[in-house]
């Protein structure tokens, strides 16, 4: 099954929906012209179909494989990755400063989610580098910047994060590593569960980003700092040299993504791992902080990214395989289960959702644009505000909703669905890691409600809902009736965000609220969608392509009729209360 | 990781919400005294846990494996199958005409239950046996009865169903294998797919009941015929004799059930497979139909029973996984995520929703029993609609709730979830095909709003909605809080489904009732899980123990609070309309 990148949607929607023009009128983001953009689109498409498309499902069969001598990847991987870093795909959005290109992070999102559809196992490979790049540019010394980045910019080296310990998992007050100081450098000791790409064969070196503790460090979040740790420590003239103590032990054996090695990583098992202090001791985490809000936008990326691969496989078997009369299409030769009705529902709650979903991360890395490069620091702290918001939303709303939709693809194809060859189970094995890796909907959630709405009083949700009645003023300004029915809906979701969190603003049982945050959270993600469907709407006056612009239309109805309601039943589970049956005993359940 | 029946939840629901001494009560089940009904409950759990559930994993890990000799099962399975079938759990239900227990439908619901939730993909090799036998039980000659029936109760022989060829998927009309006559036998040819347990190693005969064309029948489903179809074709006294031209040339490599051989079964290669009419000619769809309602009640039941053990699985992480400081349960020493707001949300879910399903079936089962055995033949005809009204709403919502609640198993444990050794993942890939086989959720759906609401002109659904409003009383005559709250949820309900079926009865559009009709089965789902909720609370009040009644009533609340708030965006999703949204060109999707 081949895969075709939708850069007409993905234009569509950066042009006219979320403002791609305003982006590349940023400071920094002068090469982003339109035909630079366009030209961008197109070119990343064909890597995605040529290139990585083909060895996806074979390298789920084949999976990584684990020796004492390392990590293989699957038949071809390494020539692709190293075509992908030679055509400079790894760089796109880091600084020029560093050998990047310099692009925004919004054309990233777009072509990022080329990377996962066509094959979300490879995909992780850069995803992680960028964190690890991320960190280093933000908070390492001149001279580990020097050492490192160009060549992790470049794709030549990856890069990794190393948080998660066996008794720890998502507590990172609970990391246990060690970090003792010798001369210039500490030893590091410890050993990291569910390290990406932890080890592999790809590149001649990989560079560890790990948290660990110094000897005299407080307890706790507060105690934890981080380190560079290379695979290959660097000789004088900065190549690769000396192996230093780090080693994949073990690669997990996974529900999806088998391409993709999962490690077991030990530190310092011999005469420890040499690392370097990434900024200052015990600051570890809020460098951490630093990678994972980028890191988890391009998570929320691949949860709707999969379910576009899934959605072509199923909208392309709909239209091949025939069975029993069909109900609508008579007036065409398409005899396909397409033109049943409930497998066009299917279809469309799929391409509607995904959709959305993927005007949600464009708003979110757009914010992320703003935040870094508008000239005026006040609109740089709302737009940070704003990714911040969005965030966690992209996160959990996106990725447990992708996780539906490749369910969804896998039923469009009846038993075949089931069938492994069908190739419609891989995407739905795949996307069931999104929801989980780089914090789970859960976490996202207590983030969202938390952090990012009762810590600073729903300052950034009063924001949000400002510029959904900027929205809804246009709406009704409009006249037309597809925009009154957009205004309809728009008006129910902003009424539940504003009702719902001023709910919730009020609580102030600390277990009331963490058990209301995952409704929450899927409620902000239904009803945002219902604002990015509005303004989709509002973004087909400008279109000229006819058809095309009914089926944006259609799709925003149908979300507006089908999906949105869903927001309702999200908003009446907090609002019927979080009463005692929370505190009935763990031992009778 | 060990599965413990719920015997005490089951004689809970069976004793005091669905009236299991009612059924008890009819001619015929004389033996289905309370002292028995537990000591069945009690020995089946017994078996389920300690031979079934040891070989689960195992089982999905080695899979069955095919070779030019035959299938053969993993490790173990041929010796548990055979404890099972001497233990005499394969006649627990059927007639003692036929040297079965002759058990009420409504005990094999659970104890159905039990082996699906231990092992899914052993519990199919049982299941599909009994569609086969009521098959020949109910059309078969005396001939053929006297030759199959009595070794296939026992289980020293399994049945198969082949109705599905590679062209025609679900639909029955494209059947293209055929049977010529040849004495008083037909030849059999034609190739069948999907063949669940089609060949095996665990008995020394396999019994296939095969859909086929004889030469001059008419096109389409009015054509079809069922025939017998012997792995080994007997001798003068009855044992396996001379090898049938009927193999099985394949097995599928599929996303869960790898234990489950499903098979590509090839009929008639070289001299033509024997063959035995069931009934008359051109009669075989209708004869199938008998099959299928049981058929599909035992998948409804599969959906919920894999949920359930994924429940106990989640569950025991919970307790013993330490993360992070607890909001719950300080005054326990219990700091395991159990005592985590949203894990005690997502755990919850779970289990309220397996606690409405298995109600769900248990009305279905219970229904099927009264319309064969009650002496009043207008209850007979009332109880048959009722079955058959319930048995797509337990097969289609059970089914698709059961894989949301498998796949939030898997989050749950976070990380460790989408490892395979961790166990939680396989409950997802077993769970997948149960939306799928014995009938797609858009087949139950047509059927639901087709033949069993639209067909009968919403008498089926007129008469469960008078006995929800019996409840209704009943909750209103109560006068306890926890009465009060169920009163409300299922007065939204009642409205919900009054409202919704009146709307559907008058719509004259197929396409626009086809579009509408998986919305109508998962509102019916959610919205009868209210009744069976009320039922729960008005249950409670016959309860001594204390903890556990009050576990019920905070079940119900939960259900009433969070998961009944589904139908109304399943409600608004009908009443939103079918817009034209579904006419728009397949072409530009």
């Amino acid at each position: 099954m081949s895969y075709s990148a939708p850069t007409k949607q993905m234009q569509f929607l950066l042009d006219h929906v979320v403002g791609m023009a305003d982006v590349a009128a940023l400071p920094g983001y002068e090469d982003a012209t339109p035909d630079i953009v366009a030209a961008i689109l197109e070119e990343a498409g064909k890597f995605a179909s040529e290139v990585l498309a083909p060895l996806n499902w074979e390298g789920d069969q084949q999976g990584a494989k684990w020796s004492e001598e390392g990590v293989t990847t699957p038949d071809g991987w390494k020539e692709a990755y190293t075509q992908f870093a030679e055509a400079g795909w790894n760089g796109l959005a880091f600084s020029p400063e560093h050998g990047g290109q310099g692009m925004p992070g919004l054309l990233s999102a777009a072509v990022q989610e080329m990377w996962h559809s066509s094959n979300m196992a490879f995909g992780l490979c850069p995803l992680l580098t960028q964190g690890a790049v991320h960190a280093i540019a933000s908070h390492a010394t001149d001279e580990l910047k020097q050492a490192y980045l160009e060549k992790m910019v470049s794709g030549l080296w990856t890069g990794t994060m190393n948080l998660t310990e066996p008794q720890a998992g998502s507590d990172l007050a609970a990391v246990r590593a060690t970090a003792t100081p010798e001369g210039d450098h500490y030893l590091v000791k410890g050993q990291k569960i569910f390290i990406t790409y932890g080890d592999h064969d790809m590149t001649e070196n990989t560079i560890h980003l790990v948290l660990a503790r110094t000897p005299d460090a407080p307890e706790g979040v507060k105690g934890i700092s981080l380190f560079v740790v290379p695979k290959f420590l660097l000789n004088a003239d900065g190549t690769p040299g000396a192996r230093n103590d780090a080693r994949c032990v073990s690669i997990e054996h996974k529900l999806g993504i088998h391409a993709s090695p999962t490690c077991v990583m030990s530190f310092g098992d011999n005469e420890g791992a040499v690392g370097y202090l990434v900024g200052e001791e015990n600051r570890g985490l809020m460098y951490m902080f630093t990678m994972m809000n980028e890191a988890r936008l391009a998570v929320g990326i691949e949860g709707y990214a999969v379910a576009e691969m899934a959605y072509q496989r199923a909208l392309a078997f709909a239209r091949d395989r025939k069975q029993g009369p069909v109900l609508l299409g008579q007036d065409t030769d398409v005899t396909g289960i397409v033109n049943h009705p409930d497998v066009r529902r299917m279809l469309m709650t799929m391409r509607s959702q995904i959709e959305v979903a993927r005007v949600m991360a464009y708003d979110c890395a757009a914010a992320f644009d703003f935040a870094g490069h508008h000239a005026d620091a006040e609109v740089r702290e709302k737009f940070k505000r704003r990714g911040e918001l969005l965030t966690p939303i992209v996160k959990g709303w996106s990725t447990e909703v992708g996780v539906e939709l490749c369910s969804l693809g896998v039923q469009i194809h009846g038993g075949m669905g089931f069938i492994e060859e069908t190739g419609a189970a891989q995407h739905l094995r795949d996307s069931r890691i999104t929801p989980i890796y780089e914090g789970t909907t859960g976490i996202q959630a207590n983030d969202l409600l938390g952090r990012k709405t009762m810590y600073d009083g729903g300052q950034g949700v009063d924001e949000l809902l400002a510029d959904m009645r900027i929205t809804q003023d246009a709406l009704a300004a409009s006249g037309n009736p597809d925009a009154a029915a957009a205004n309809l809906a728009l008006t129910i979701s902003i009424d539940q965000i504003s009702n719902v969190s001023q709910l919730l603003l009020k609580e102030e049982n600390p277990a009331v609220a963490a058990a209301a945050a995952s409704d929450y959270l899927m409620l902000m993600g239904y009803a945002t969608g219902s604002w990015a469907m509005s303004r989709v709407v509002l973004a087909t006056e400008q279109l000229e392509d006819k058809a095309f612009a009914s089926l944006q239309l259609a799709l925003a109805k149908f979300y507006f009729d089908k999906i949105a309601p869903h927001a309702g039943a999200h908003f009446l589970a907090i609002e019927n209360g979080q009463a005692d049956y929370y505190q009935i005993d763990q031992a009778i359940l």
